[in-house]
């Protein structure tokens, strides 16, 4: 056995990933498992991009252009328009989903040995794209108690060394559903203009926005064109997380340039998920409006429910469709393992990701869980329910 | 602007970038071009194939596992029975085309400062890959007069440094066309043994081998199972390079561990890709075979007539579909691009990939181009033709 790279084996395992062969096993059980654990919504992908796949008539499914078809590009950038934002169609390439638009771009920008900042918790895949890119992570802590709200901008500068390079967000936030505030787009704003910074904003959940909260992109701060790389995907938008189509936005010419060398060495992105990723673009906001409210719906039992539950406290999430909750447990690993090995309620349990899996700090978040509400209400209802009977069970043992 | 990657900056812009806009300037004028510049075949993708999307029942396009559909690797796994090699499931990982396999199979096997050791001329986008990858290409020098055959192992072995990692090989070849002999394949493999160097072996061209020639993959070869990767794709074999599905393949342990590692951070491969793939299994040798035949019949036209003309030569190939030929200029990319933008014959023009794009070695094949034969042989004559006048009008400006 030749020995592998030293990168790819400093790439931890998700905890999830232990939880696995536990919730197959409960299932051989005979346990139904509540899956809180994924960000997998059910919702219907839009007619209209199931219609288009079904008359398809093309005889050769050939590649289409590496940076994408020009006339998916022209409906990105009038989506984009919609939010009153200006990218023409060569300031976009599109990727394999948004993860290719991280990783491109993290290779586009970054040397090996640079450093990039973000937040603890994080999304994180960034954790093992920035060690495949063979870049070194910093992060500044965010708090339950504060929403996950960013730090002040001094916390960020405390991070920022010689070899810093980039700033990365997720907004709306996966884990924490946290929406940032336009005083803390502009905090950032500041801080990548003022050291010379990319701002590497990933925005896949723009969509799923509650409370008439405030939207502001990194697409829509002044001043800072130069800096920002906005990565974006058809998979949570349109629930259609299979076709793999995402984007990278940048009106950094070099960025773009950069980001369409590798999407020229890989060829082209998936040719079939554009056409689909095309037609839902025809869905539009008929298709959107009521999906957004379903998740608020959903959003709003889930959070009641948690709050019936001694000791539970959930940071109250005003976008994506994530919570995280505190539990009274010491260690939400072991907690999460143990409702799959050892508890069921009714013949039923529920599966949830640990936190400690989206925090870079050892250690961190031990009592936290990331829960997913991509179930419809009656499922969500039960599944807190079991949740709450599970908490109760495991103290008192 | 804040500054991309030296890394990026530092992978040359391939000749054929610079030509299309001369290429389009020429249809603009309406003038015909024959292409004989692009791996893109013209044959018709399994009708199967098409029916799976045009009958697909799915209401929500989801994620897929990360490593590829199970029943799908299984399809993998029965098609390399069928070529005498045992692979379980477990040991192949399906990736976004070829090119994903590459990309990943470099950083899950190689740190940056790490050397791989490939052939010159190579497939242009394996350097692109290796420069993301943080990761530096030595090659060894083949020869149109040899065939492109490899050189002796005493050539590979003064190349291996104290961070030689890796050989690198596409077998048959892009973009000489060569097959590997067994003897070759097996001086590869006492080399990696002896050295404890991964054998990454680029087969997705493994269909397309002619004159009954002996065909030994790397997967066939004995004591080096540890050693050895093989790439393979979807995209030629049933001329469906737009889904961008292909594959990973190790009886290597660890390797597929850390594939499935990046695997998992990009979610999942393409959805639709896969659905066709798996139906494209069905078509099997009553699908292959024919258009084996035709392209042998279109490579021995092409053959023919670049025989005919005079200061030509072609080495013979005996796999892929491409052709490697010295034409009597002193620069190749200087005249592809003035048949383009200075030549017509009634009405019509060619366009050829100048071989310069495809050395490492700056300098190396000024005088080649490598000419895909991916056209009927209609037309393949007529381009030839074309040529021919070409290099008559070119000689005596």
């Amino acid at each position: 056995m030749v020995k592998t790279s030293d990168r790819i084996n400093g790439i931890a395992n998700s905890p999830i990933r232990k939880l696995t062969p536990l919730a197959d096993a409960a299932k051989a059980r005979g346990v139904k498992v509540y899956h809180l654990n994924i960000g997998q919504p059910d919702i219907r992908t839009p007619q209209a991009a199931i219609d288009a796949l079904r008359h398809i008539d093309r005889t050769v499914l050939e590649y289409s252009p590496s940076g994408g078809f020009l006339s998916l590009r022209e409906k990105i950038a009038a989506y984009y328009s919609g939010y009153g934002m200006s990218y023409a169609p060569d300031q976009i390439v599109v990727t394999a989903g948004a993860s290719e638009a991280v990783l491109f771009s993290f290779i586009a920008c970054l040397d090996p040995g640079d450093e990039i900042i973000t937040t603890d918790p994080t999304y994180a895949n960034y954790i093992a794209f920035a060690a495949a890119a063979g870049v070194r992570v910093r992060t500044v802590l965010t708090r339950i108690e504060d929403g996950f709200a960013l730090p002040h901008a001094s916390e960020f500068e405390k991070m920022i060394t010689p070899a810093t390079r980039a700033i990365l967000i997720c907004n709306p936030n996966n884990p924490s559903g946290t929406l940032y505030s336009p005083e803390e787009m502009r905090m950032l704003a500041g801080i990548v203009r003022d050291h010379d910074l990319f701002l590497f904003s990933d925005e896949v959940y723009r969509e799923f926005v509650y409370d008439g909260a405030e939207y502001l992109s990194a697409g829509h701060l002044s001043g800072v064109d130069g800096n920002v790389v906005i990565f974006d995907s058809f998979s949570k938008r349109y629930s259609e997380c299979g076709i793999r189509i995402g984007a990278v936005l940048s009106k950094n010419s070099h960025v773009i340039e950069g980001v369409l060398k590798l999407g020229q060495a890989r060829l082209s992105p998936p040719l079939l998920g554009q056409i689909v990723a095309e037609a839902s673009c025809s869905a539009g906001r008929e298709y959107l409006d009521p999906v957004i409210e379903e998740y608020d719906r959903r959003r709003k039992t889930l959070l009641k429910g948690l709050e019936g539950i001694p000791g539970v406290v959930a940071a109250v999430p005003s976008g994506a469709f994530y919570v995280i909750a505190k539990l009274p447990v010491d260690d939400a690993d072991r907690f999460c393992a143990w409702c799959l090995s050892d508890f069921e309620y009714e013949g039923e349990t529920v599966m949830m990701a640990p936190a400690s899996g989206f925090y870079f700090t050892q250690g961190a978040g031990r009592s936290e869980v990331r829960i997913a509400y991509v179930l419809e209400e009656k499922s969500l209802e039960r599944a807190v329910l079991l949740l709450s009977k599970a908490l109760e069970k495991y103290r008192s043992r």
